[in-house]
């Protein structure tokens, strides 16, 4: 096992796209840390730009995608995650996606990877987060994150990308149900795909009604601000996908300009340690013979009322920690 | 402060719904933890039956909610919680819920709560947890879970419950969609709520044989098993409800019998115990100054590529733990 560890290392620092994929689904399957694996290989989880994409079932979500990172320059490297929320138990991938983009694994400049999220002291997308981690370190310049948009996760999506793009189509709904969804507050750009669709302008224009109520996301120090743009699209012919990178660029040079990104690096950096110190932590806790046993009276006593559930953390951590001692 | 607490944890204990009132509100703002409070007016969690309901948007849960309550005997208080896993920003009530019970809640022997569900270490029911615990311990005997069924939090309602049940609607797809999303492992109970509805029949026949798909919950040591029911309801007139009440009481006396109840509520004691362990943990290792300018300068290390994220943790967790000593 040692010695698989260590040419697992070797491939994923020569470049070998399998040695990626081969770390990602230890990592998926709790057979490995990524922390450990990142400390050996090198972390670079600064030098992708992560993406975030999220909108409802049926938007186009994936085909956005496809034509977004056909667009981006032949000298980037793109990795694709695909995360379903939804779907805690399948535990697996999402065949339609992989079939959807089909197209695209055949360029070996692309590496897809979807999984079901999963909960997990990291949240909706801890496993996420390793993976796109991971992706940083073996050399990625773009990571490209898709989550279908129900819920929590559509909201958590920007605590793990630098620009969130919420794609919707004329469709879905008015300006107000996408302030009531939480989606003014997510986005960086909003794309109308399907765009050809009856409605798309009365959608666009109730868009920027709602916009216009919310502040723009400004920076204090260097007084830059940044006015989320509403693209239309029509992905599966390509149009609009110019502008939206465009677009993406242009945030990008706004988190530069007005030194977010730094900020926004270092909360994620900050978040995963808080995870991985929670894992640590729980790691010498739970596998604590001792503790096991301060445990065990104590479920007993909690029982009967003698104990509680904080009185027997507080235990529990006692046995670990400096605090015994004085 | 101090003296505000001991008079709330007398009014608590005096069964004054105002002080339950508040006692939920300062543990949702993260002014009280609500272990230190239990443990002040004693630890109680067991008692209450703990009923999750959960379903799409429109099934009438709110409804159901209202006729199955209005059904349970006299002698029952009852405790509701309303969690919409939708809104983490807004943090707050769910005005619509609030006005369709409103009948109810003029009755003194229910408490309704709604609440956002928000992303914590507890996972996305980590709130609703303390506020269950605080019904419980202030004495009633049933408490129930009312989540909208969108992705995730639909499938984490039975960690927190002791029977789930999942409301449908005839319009509700089909046996595969249940199947795929997840409903066949988190439901205890099926409802098919509207049930007079055109289709009812059909969703009704389709589901059940998803259902045959799916092993039987069994219990290895005793040789029970339940058989998850099917029950067609028409909320609005009452129809329907008595049949649910019956075979929740079924399976109640189940989960008794089977002892599957005691480990329900250890397995939920023991995740209460390490969401404590996380939350004192953190709040030792966050405010402690030495480690924070361990964690200043691992970031500035981090960026440098000289410390990791999974090294920096480990600087940290050694100022607070023991093996620093050794």
């Amino acid at each position: 096992m040692k010695a698989d560890f260590e040419s697992l290392v070797e491939k994923f620092k020569a470049g070998e796209s399998l040695a990626l994929a081969r770390a990602i689904s230890l990592v998926e399957n709790g057979e490995m840390v990524a922390g450990e694996f990142l400390e050996r290989v090198g972390e670079r989880s600064a030098c992708a730009r992560r993406i975030g994409i999220t909108g409802p079932p049926g938007a186009g979500k994936s085909t956005l995608i496809a034509a977004l990172t056909s667009c981006f320059g032949t000298e980037e490297k793109v990795g694709i995650v695909l995360v379903d929320p939804t779907s805690p138990f399948s535990g697996g991938a999402l065949l339609g996606d992989r079939i959807r983009m089909a197209g695209l694994s055949q360029n070996s400049d692309f590496f897809i990877r979807s999984m079901a999220s999963r909960g997990s002291l990291g949240g909706l997308f801890g496993h996420s987060e390793d993976v796109m981690d991971l992706m940083s370190a073996f050399g990625f310049t773009r990571i490209v994150l898709e989550t279908i948009g129900v819920g929590q996760a559509e909201l958590e999506v920007n605590n793990v990308v630098d620009s969130v793009i919420v794609v919707l189509v004329p469709e879905s709904g008015d300006g107000i149900q996408a302030m009531k969804a939480g989606l003014m507050e997510v986005a960086d750009l909003f794309v109308i795909n399907k765009s050809d669709r009856p409605g798309a302008d009365c959608f666009l224009a109730d868009l920027e009604v709602a916009l216009d109520l919310f502040p723009e996301k400004s920076d204090d120090e260097t007084g830059l601000s940044w006015k989320v743009p509403i693209v239309k699209t029509i992905a599966t012919v390509g149009e609009g996908i110019q502008d939206l990178l465009g677009y993406l660029e242009d945030h990008h040079n706004f988190l530069q300009d007005s030194g977010k990104i730094k900020t926004l690096r270092e909360e994620r950096i900050v978040d995963r340690i808080r995870a991985e110190i929670s894992r640590q932590v729980h790691k010498s806790i739970w596998t604590n013979p001792e503790v096991a046993s301060v445990l065990t009276s104590g479920l007993r006593q909690i029982d009967s009322g003698g104990e509680t559930v904080h009185s027997v953390a507080e235990n529990m951590i006692k046995l670990i920690t400096k605090k015994e001692d004085t």
